[in-house]
């Protein structure tokens, strides 16, 4: 990858190096979890809801599953939304035209499946946690940004549900850590973490959710522009892995 | 009024105070007016969107204006929604559910005809302002809150349109100001700016929309239980006129 | 308010004269109440749909109140609508439409929040009942005319129930009776029900729903022009409180 | 048709004989018609409105047939509803449930077809007209009434058209009336205009269109029970013709 | 009839002659009934569900008939539906519209309701048959054909339900079996199964459902052009009687 | 990846062996492109609609780039949707619902853009073409299928555009061939081309989009149970890369 040495990225960072990211705990009074999180000017507010029971279809899958004696889960899942000014040009909000985007749903069912990569649901006993991403500025990334603040919602909403007594103290909820980054080829350069500018001329496009330990939960890779090689696709996902890793360090130094 | 010496609210105001009021200019890097809007622990995002363009009614008004060579005008709205987990329970999205309720459909429509209520909208041009309340956290008065912090918003907006070249730099688009506030009548005691414990137990509720010089643009008031007689009207009233004042002075400071 | 003793209005009547009111019960033959209400040229169709059940989230409730040996209670609810040409021009239906305007929704929740202000929903025991107001012609005022008209629906369901056991005959389940009427200022000048060619030239418009003992269940009041002052605001008030005196006496004289 | 001599019916009708059948002109003060239909008690408001407009495909049809140097026509159109308390049970508003139901549809496009059946639409000139049929009272045969009442409110809108300058005066847009009525069979024995009572118990049901001069315009039978067999057929046409022509007459007088 | 014995139909068919008619058992592997249609180039895929339960409005129905000692009974309903490029022209999807057009839905009914005619639904027992008839080629008669395919669909279906012991091995669930053809006058001219070229030509269209008893389901006849008399019905009968006597001895033969 | 040896799937096939795959052009006569794809037991119809305009927006695009003499594009795009007796289990109609899954939205959306990806729109010119994919039956790999199938209906609605004069005849509107296939993991094993059985106990499942010339248009893989580590993600890649080859010299002797 010696040919992005000279490569001047609009905000000044290396081609490898994540935006600036903060991640803030506690940000609202309400939210059995809340959190701010922050890739550059992306901004998204994670709020996290502990419910001591579970949807419709799964309590009817647990009453039969006591009845066979087996044992029971619970659920996480979450959803995605913009603000209708979260980005330069204002949107018409999603309830107001009554009904909601694909790109909203995809993103909605991309992070619970994330999230749910990295749970173990029958340590969470018969449980429901949803997590609000909600997008307050939008430039790139809102669901990398997303799914990187939502475990930490996540992981403070089982703590709560812990600290009281719908959780048992000792249960292994989590299995590990979760963080997702884009990564993209622009002008033939892979790139780490795209802001708005970025992405909106990259020719390829990649999203990557990893856990803690270095799995891969996620790979979503879209050639906007050329299709990609094999070698584009194995640099990409070494930027990937690079970002993750630091996102995942940074998610864990906050419970230090 | 001197019966309600006595009365202790649960967060030791008196029964004639504000809750501690909080308004940030310049909120977020999005949005031509971006303010977030505090009364206690309730939390309003106010995103102004300035567009050089009129919705397709008032285009085909302006264009028979024209004709007639009468004035054309501009357009102020509001819309206003709370995130899910605003509340101490979550709420279903109006996204997903694929409708908005009754109640986010009369504040909005109160939050715009309010803003109306101030503004020419023949010295606006024929220019379009909405103002999006995002109701980040609910502990009651959150249409108060949404019309006190949308009102900064708004001039932030004009004020963007003028050094924008939209707008006059001349133009008396703001007649006045505009703010908000609740008052209700507990246990038999008028109170001013109730949040959500007080506004669930008070017999009547009553929203009041005023200007910077003292005058009525709105009043909605409901007997929730009983119903008020003329002297509790006046007495409700008088204390929507002092809350009203005080918000209009903390709204001047803004500018100063 | 001596200054008013010049207006001419354009169908004659003095500034504070009702238009001719007529309110003519068993006006179809279905419906545990049916009432045909006019006000001048507004015709409103109210009927009353009296249901020895609760809804869903009643009878959970109740079933829990029960559990506590607490009382039981019923359910008054009501749905406005207009037919697509009640007015000069045609509107689109909302059935075609697919949704309920904020208009529609709003006026609904006001009449039947104004009948419960005047119902002990204890006394009615678990039953329902919901007034149907649709308007057959449109001239103003309409949301005040189905108040007006409702309570007398609501009133005949009532003693239908009685009448077919499902409520005690001896329950109070009225304890007053609610009427309500539109004031605004045209010109400077305060004025009494406004038709539709007045209504929509008035710098402020009021509706006042009160009870049969003068009491007030809800005032709201907009600028649609120019903000309006105290003095003004009392004005309003007391044209508002003529007009009730007299719908509250033409109601009780219907069953003299 | 010796069999049925000994057939009583409810009411006290003969099996061939209509109910009492009233048509009310100018019902309302809105609407270029607006005719009030009773067939007993099912009561229909027909509403018709003039406008001197084409729908969006026919105004580019027209242009089309403009440039061409071909006529161009205008449209009738019908809306069919219910008021939720028009039957013996409430029925939810179908605006509240957003969608409109299957037999509201069917019903809609029934009586536009019927119309269109004897309306030159050439001779129309480029106007609408669109006609409610909104249903007050419901008590059988509720789409044979409306067509019925339609057709008067059609020639009475067609007048206002010609009275106001968009139609022309000589234009002969009528080619004829129609009317309509239900047949049914009950007991093996064939019947004329059936009541809620009869209908939902007949084996077989039938509606038919027709025009003045004894046409068909629609034929619409269902064997709700058992199948029905040619003779069955041919007796049910028999006595819906007598039943048309009877209305036909009644539509005549009504401009004598 | 001898008027027409030179017509000369575009496909070369006499006027009282059927389409080719093709109709394949067992199309998919998916469905308990599995039916392609043809009616010439028009092709109707007909899946039969069987399910062991029945709608919830009838589980109620037949949990009070329980309690009575009365019989319990089954439903059979249908799904109309066309693929988006059925037709010449491409149509939008009714699923992407967000709502289901008035044709559908009245298609969707007849077909319900023409299978119901033959079925003896308590002989069904607790048991549930959806018939979907999807077109994936339209040239006109897509109704006649889903009927006479979903008898088909019906009838295997149910053989299913005894082969799989939750129908009674003797039960008589058919009562006779059923089709349906269209018909129509063309210039003047009475013809047989209307290809999508003649039906758009047509003067009046009439779809006729008949049992193979020769008794009449439903008979729906509509004049599109110019109304039609009595003796051009009772020959457009005799013309569909012709031909439902054929589509009957074609079904029959597929069980020989 | 010799630890494969011994698998035995249910079908018979090798761990790396594709379903027998087959494409039917010309499979009904509507459409510009009408393919019926295989692969196994899942059956997809893909049809083509070539017409001779673009979208609104695409149209305002190229209007702008003709008035500064930019070269102007087409558009192409798919709908995916499944019939509801697809499955073992009846889905209930996306139409009657009101509203598409994310599910459908997430996979139209895909095969649209795998289409894109190979086509040179600016060579297409002011043309449209919508590929609709109509699952007739379902198991496993719609998806893959449908995008395969859908190349070869559009390639044939591109030479029909051609042969029909709307494209030139010697515009490279495709820069190459593509489709897609899955991949997964089972019980650690990776395996090509996965039925729904396997599907549904897949570990981790991946779709593989690729060009004629081996490069990758979209990845998306997805840990369902465990994560997948860099080794088995390599392995997958491997087994998509040799599947797409294979439908690619199926593709491709379609045309020989």
């Amino acid at each position: 990858m010696s040919v992005e040495i000279n490569v001047v990225r609009q905000d000044g960072r290396n081609f490898d190096e994540l935006r600036p990211i903060k991640i803030t705990r506690n940000y609202l009074n309400v939210g059995e979890g809340s959190v701010l999180v922050e890739f550059g000017n992306t901004k998204v507010l994670c709020e996290a809801t502990f419910e001591n029971r579970v949807p419709r279809w799964l309590y009817e899958e647990n009453r039969h599953a006591k009845e066979r004696h087996q044992p029971v889960r619970g659920w996480v899942t979450a959803e995605y939304a913009m603000l209708p000014r979260a980005t330069e040009d204002r949107n018409q909000r999603e309830s107001v035209k009554g009904k909601i985007s694909g790109r909203t749903q995809e993103i909605s069912r991309l992070v619970g499946r994330s999230l749910r990569g990295i749970v173990d649901i029958y340590e969470l006993g018969e449980n429901q946690i949803t997590i609000d991403c909600d997008v307050l500025q939008a430039d790139g990334g809102t669901r990398t940004a997303s799914i990187t603040g939502a475990y930490i919602a996540l992981k403070d909403a089982i703590q709560w549900g812990k600290d009281s007594g719908f959780v048992n103290m000792g249960a292994q909820v989590l299995k590990d850590s979760v963080s997702a980054i884009s990564v993209g080829i622009i002008n033939g350069q892979p790139m780490l973490d795209l802001p708005y500018v970025e992405d909106s001329s990259a020719e390829t496009d990649m999203n990557v959710v990893m856990t803690g330990s270095g799995k891969f939960i996620e790979i979503q890779g879209t050639a906007e522009g050329e299709p990609f090689d094999h070698s584009e696709l194995v640099n990409l996902l070494k930027l990937a892995e690079k970002g993750n890793k630091e996102l995942a360090t940074l998610q864990a130094n906050l419970y230090k």
